[in-house]
């Protein structure tokens, strides 16, 4: 059996049917595997030992994402529009690396290039969207981002503010060696996370790093009650829809299952 | 009084009479006992002083549990499946790491397998099944495993993301030696840990870490909201608790201010 | 004018008039003050330049809470009951350091007694209790307290499970000296507060130390939801109080301040 | 076209039309721009290098800031009222700096009176004053203002007894050098940031700690547990823009569903 070219497209670009899910599922084995091999060979030892063995395997990803690349310029209808596309730039992104270290000598400058060929892993999130629950939350987000937003600007002029007083405050001594340093350690405190790499000395900068801490406690609660709010909003519609209200009182708090009404007696239909 | 099979059998796996909580009461206090030896003789200072007291010890407790885990495999009816169950492994390992040590030469070994012994706390988590409160816990979390699982996997990604983008940016100077390293950072950052044995010192891997900062400070808020809603959602059945049954057809789904039985219609005395 | 007895111990133990809450009121100024007595001298360059005057303002607080304590004694009507008290044993506690001090030559148990002062500090949460808003967020925190215990009966399993299986894969030369700081690191780590003075070294222990991280990110949301949870609960009584329902059509989604029902259009008496 | 000093007094105080908003932006700009160059200025190495460019746009920021101030103070028509208001004493504060370092050598001074510059930046939250996203957030909090100052009384009620022990089980030799510095160490701990820079040394110290770092974990809930709470019930506004208003009366706050208007009983058209 020949495959037709609107086959071979349907399988390569849709996943409703087995053939398209196995290709998609190879596919995504494929990125693990490439990605395993990028950051095992990362591990000093493990490039020592395995280096080369690494170098054949991404010899062979590379290959087998190049043919994959140039069949989907080729299946596709609007060559321009995929290859401009967010995924065509992901998918070319993840091949050039290879290709372009045959020319570029400058290995500092490859490994930025290389690094972008994790990107890739950004197809999985395109798996995610046949997953409705990955929806809810996605939904979620979305609906919260403007009120995100404003929140991250306050943060970031809290952070301004008090990286500012901090650096006044502390100095260079205590390793506030600027105000972008200032901010990065202000940023540190705020979100809890604490390095401690940068902490104040000083008894007053110890006072105003406790406002911050203090400060970030009471307003971590913000975006958590923004997403609670939005998750709870969105759960409600569902519930509203099994609601039936009886015909012969009106009471309109039935729920689904309900065989006569809790007002009246009325019998329900069904 | 001799004790038949079937009673001893009922002591042994039941807890719903005098003889059986009781049997629990003192499993759970020698299970108790046994972890507090283990811990304390992790400590160098307290091995070197009561290091015999703590061994005799322990070899009771083993015998004990010997003891009870022979009884529990000739009391049961069904032999291979308690043998193959989890809580049957559980208790077999909870055993054998004395009668190996007695084989087993090599120490290190030795301490992995004893290490094993801990997990025989899980049986403390057995009881947690009579409360209704913990199934509670149990049951939200349990919902709202397929949303965690899909945000765990979102943040395994962005983990992956970051990290090779710090790696790349930051190198091994900084202590990010490898892409699992700058990895484990980044969990550490993102889940705002923040240990500091590894932190970011060049000016464009300062700004990365706090984006990466700024990002866990927004997300955190998901998790949050998933559990919250569901714990929202699942609250209903409770109040359910205050409600009366009908008189008529035995439906126990009534809710307080129904003044018609759902079910059958039957009118409802105040 | 004379104060009899009873009216003495109306203003020392009720807050209800103008005497009684400025007694209360003096009194909460003595504990604030002696508290940053006791603070300051525990500054070592105050102490040395201040010493002796902190050593007479402790005396003279000391003097004024020894009167407070017996004027209390004899004015209560059931004296044995407010003695062993819990506000009895606070009120003696905060004045025996001092007296102790000149019997008890060891300075390091005295300094141990002196911290009790500060329990005093307690004191300040008596006067929270006339405050509604403390009073809903207690209640929160009181009904919500089982689970609240099952949530860190849970928390301190897993801090056993893991921090014996980090002192067994890290060991000693990481800083895993014993179970006990195992268990300790583990708890920094799993309430996300990183300190950073033991951390993995290892690549097994930080693959596991980033699994309990990952867990408690996951985890966080529980004790979040519970009181969430709790707190929406409580708030709907109030919700409910509010509403009405109309007297034509038994509508009941009436709200305050409606003048008309929104059903029948009927006119709703005031 | 003359701008008459209504016109212009529109143009600097409003923002609801074209020429009044261009103002506002031009301004946000040379706000932003004026930050920009104090950051970079306090890195160590940019200041070497373009430390008088730095130093000439300072200039060149406070002649126009100077100048909005001016036609501020003579434009409006309260000229007290903005001079002692928040905003007027903002604009002041963000021009001073430059024209005391004419007069001030103390540079350390002078530091600080340049940090105040950065207020400048809480100009940028005026602009938030249009957002009703902003207003949302901003009420949710106000609203929950009394909760939070319990809270956080609670919380540092907590740090005092806390630090206090920790002060006395640690002592100098762990770091703990006074109360106020182990108060600093309790709210770096229960706030979760946890620098690292003190840490418990002793056996009981690690315990205390761990009961701290439990306790901050169980009470994290509560300041989300009130936004949340604060956020679900002042959602229900937004739930009124779908609504429609009376035609007879105008009461705009009849919800969807509503057949008669709740104010004056008009039947409403579907």
């Amino acid at each position: 059996m020949f495959l037709t070219k609107k086959r071979l497209a349907h399988i390569v670009f849709e996943s409703n049917d087995k053939a398209s899910r196995t290709f998609d599922l190879v596919l995504l084995w494929l990125i693990f595997g490439s990605i395993i091999v990028v950051i095992l060979d990362s591990v000093a030892s493990l490039h020592l030992k395995y280096g080369e063995i690494f170098y054949i395997l991404e010899l062979a990803f590379t290959l087998l994402f190049t043919l994959e690349y140039m069949l989907r310029v080729w299946l596709t209808s609007k060559t321009l529009k995929y290859v401009t596309s967010f995924y065509g730039i992901v998918d070319l992104l993840a091949i050039l690396p290879v290709y372009l270290s045959f020319f570029i000598l400058n290995t500092q400058l490859l490994s930025v290039i290389r690094a972008l060929r994790l990107l890739r892993v950004i197809r999985i999130l395109k798996l995610g969207r046949y997953l409705s629950e990955a929806d809810f939350l996605r939904e979620s987000l979305k609906a919260s981002a403007t009120k995100i937003q404003i929140f991250l600007f306050s943060v970031l002029t809290i952070v301004l503010i008090m990286g500012t007083l901090m650096f006044v405050v502390e100095g260079p001594a205590s390793g506030f060696t600027s105000i972008p340093v200032a901010m990065y350690w202000a940023i540190v405190t705020l979100t809890t996370v604490g390095f401690g790499d940068i902490t104040p000395q000083t008894p007053f900068g110890q006072l105003l790093a406790s406002l911050i801490m203090l400060l970030g406690y009471a307003i971590i609660a913000v975006p958590t009650g923004i997403v609670s709010s939005e998750m709870a909003k969105r759960r409600k519609p569902e519930h509203f829809e099994h609601a039936k209200s009886c015909t012969h009182c009106g009471f309109d708090h039935l729920e689904k299952g309900d065989k006569y009404c809790r007002n009246c007696g009325e019998q329900i239909p069904d």
